[in-house]
């Protein structure tokens, strides 16, 4: 059992404080939508597939405190907390599937709506693990004979349901046999350092962490031969959203000879965009990288920020789904998943 | 007049702490060469002007203290300190180019060693200075036209005598015309966030702050032509060590049409060795990067922690010394910079 960053307790949703890992484990529990909404804002859950399941237990919570009132206004009390869900942040897709599937669940005649939401979320999330050991073990397969895999961000247990995508790639890569495994620190919230060596020293596995700049260096000396970094939303021709710094490790890599796999589930691709070019790239506050004696009026010192970059298909060697895998995304995209069996 | 990492006292050697910049301006005062062989380990004062000059001056010292106290062993002693001086950090040559000058002049008879000494490191430090200023402008004469530059590390006043190298290339293009100035943050030490923007603020230059990582973006965003950076080495071939991460924005410029520019004053360039295999890279304490959690006896968790790369000399558009030019130096190598008139 790989740590948990949410947890239904029947009654309100609690949630992992990633702002305070590695030093304190705190969880915060949120007993509705608004309190969902910061932590997602907040960045206290972060990860697109853990953002998703976040913002459906989100909607649990408002059914529960709006329809049990018995408000009869409360579709439309539900439909407001909704919209502040889907304002929470912008760039992973897998909030909108989400809401939509939730909003699709209350759009149905239901004997008991609250009954129907949270069987849906709890529905989201059993799925989500389920697919991300299913992404694993498929993933692993390409990875025999790999002697070095880097990571980037944490697209682990803490971004998902559980297991994790890119590093339940790796957990799957090595409960069959031990290989080298270097994470960036991924400034600058530093993900890398905070949360994806330290999930992996919880299961045994040992990390190296190494300065995002250093990458180029580290593949030049040949100690990788992959790196695997989930993603926040995938276009119908495989471009991939990611945390920055996933396009500079994909043209690095494939000036190496080292290859970039993408693991992902399906609720990850927006089916409705033709290419990467169509993502909203979030910019987060500048000040997340600025000293404060930086930060007053007449600064002359800026930041910018954007924490998500676009890798075209044409630099991912494999796209890794819970429906299966696409091989070099920018020949055919990847609408050979959309309809595949689950 | 720049702000000064380095000066002279008349009896002693002050030092700005760079470590605590830019929140505090703290200058130690060093009245022996044990003192100025730790300010240079410690990271008190770095960039490899900058130690070449702080430790002639750490030679000063301690001829002052064995010399003038009048010991027959004054020479082994000052030979001591001098070996300890060399091994006081690794990569950049300018320190034992100019241990070498130092040690030169004391091998010649000398009336007044002392006197001799020192006359030796203030002209080192003065023709530092001078030195920036002939690169600020050659460098300038080639950025015509550029409408965005991008800088890693610090190689500015702070890492000089004075005026900087690639800063000093950058302020000059920058009292020509206004620019757009980027520098990445530079972890694991930050000197592009503690150190570079601070400095170009002082001096009225408004600058951009993006993590490392996020270099490629701005690339692909078309913001930057040309990136200019110091370095700690250079081989006769123009293969350039520099702060980890140069070889990482070298071989993502070369990809995104964006030039890279080398500033060094020629004391930077090691005739000896024939090309960038044979550069010590520096491998500093893994504890830079690691969370303290981390630091314990059976850690799953380690760093791996190179502070400089080398950028080949095929992915350097322009190395710029203060004896003049050379363009795309995998040509010819930077063979043409040793006789030239300086």
């Amino acid at each position: 059992m790989t740590v948990q960053a949410l947890q239904w307790t029947g009654d309100a949703l609690k949630v992992l404080d990633q702002r305070q890992l590695p030093e304190k484990i705190i969880y915060d529990e949120y007993s509705d939508a608004a309190g969902v909404t910061e932590a997602i804002a907040s960045m206290r859950v972060r990860g697109a597939p853990a953002i998703g399941i976040a913002a459906a237990y989100g909607v649990v919570l408002s059914v529960m405190r709006h329809y049990s009132a018995g408000a009869d206004s409360w579709r439309q009390q539900v439909a407001a907390d909704i919209d502040k869900l889907a304002h929470s942040r912008p760039t992973a897709v897998n909030l909108f599937w989400a809401l939509d599937r939730m909003k699709a669940v209350l759009n149905q005649p239901q004997a008991d709506p609250l009954a129907a939401a949270l069987a849906c979320a709890e529905k989201i999330h059993a799925d989500d693990i389920a697919a991300n050991h299913a992404m694993g073990e498929l993933g692993a397969d390409i990875l025999t004979g790999a002697k070095g895999i880097m990571t980037h961000c944490n697209a682990g247990a803490l971004a998902t349901g559980g297991y994790g995508t890119a590093l339940g790639v790796i957990r799957s890569v090595y409960r069959r046999r031990p290989v080298s495994v270097y994470a960036g620190e991924t400034r600058p919230w530093l993900q890398g350092a905070r949360l994806t060596v330290w999930e992996l020293a919880q299961d045994g596995i040992p990390a190296t962490l190494i300065a995002d700049s250093a990458a180029a260096w580290l593949m030049k000396s040949g100690a990788i031969d992959w790196i695997v970094v989930g993603a926040d939303r995938i276009a119908a021709n495989g471009d991939a959203a990611n945390k920055i710094g996933t396009y500079s490790l994909a043209v690095l890599a494939r000036q190496h000879g080292v290859k970039l796999m993408v693991a992902a589930p399906t609720s990850t691709i927006d089916w409705s965009i033709e290419n990467g070019s169509n993502i909203e790239i979030e910019q987060r506050n500048p000040n997340e990288l600025l000293a404060p004696c930086y930060i007053k009026d007449d600064s002359l010192v800026s930041a910018w920020n954007p924490v998500f970059d676009v890798t075209p298909a044409e630099l991912i060697s494999a796209i890794v789904t819970e429906r299966g895998i696409v091989l070099n995304p920018s020949e055919h995209g990847v609408g050979s998943l959309k309809h595949a069996d689950k």
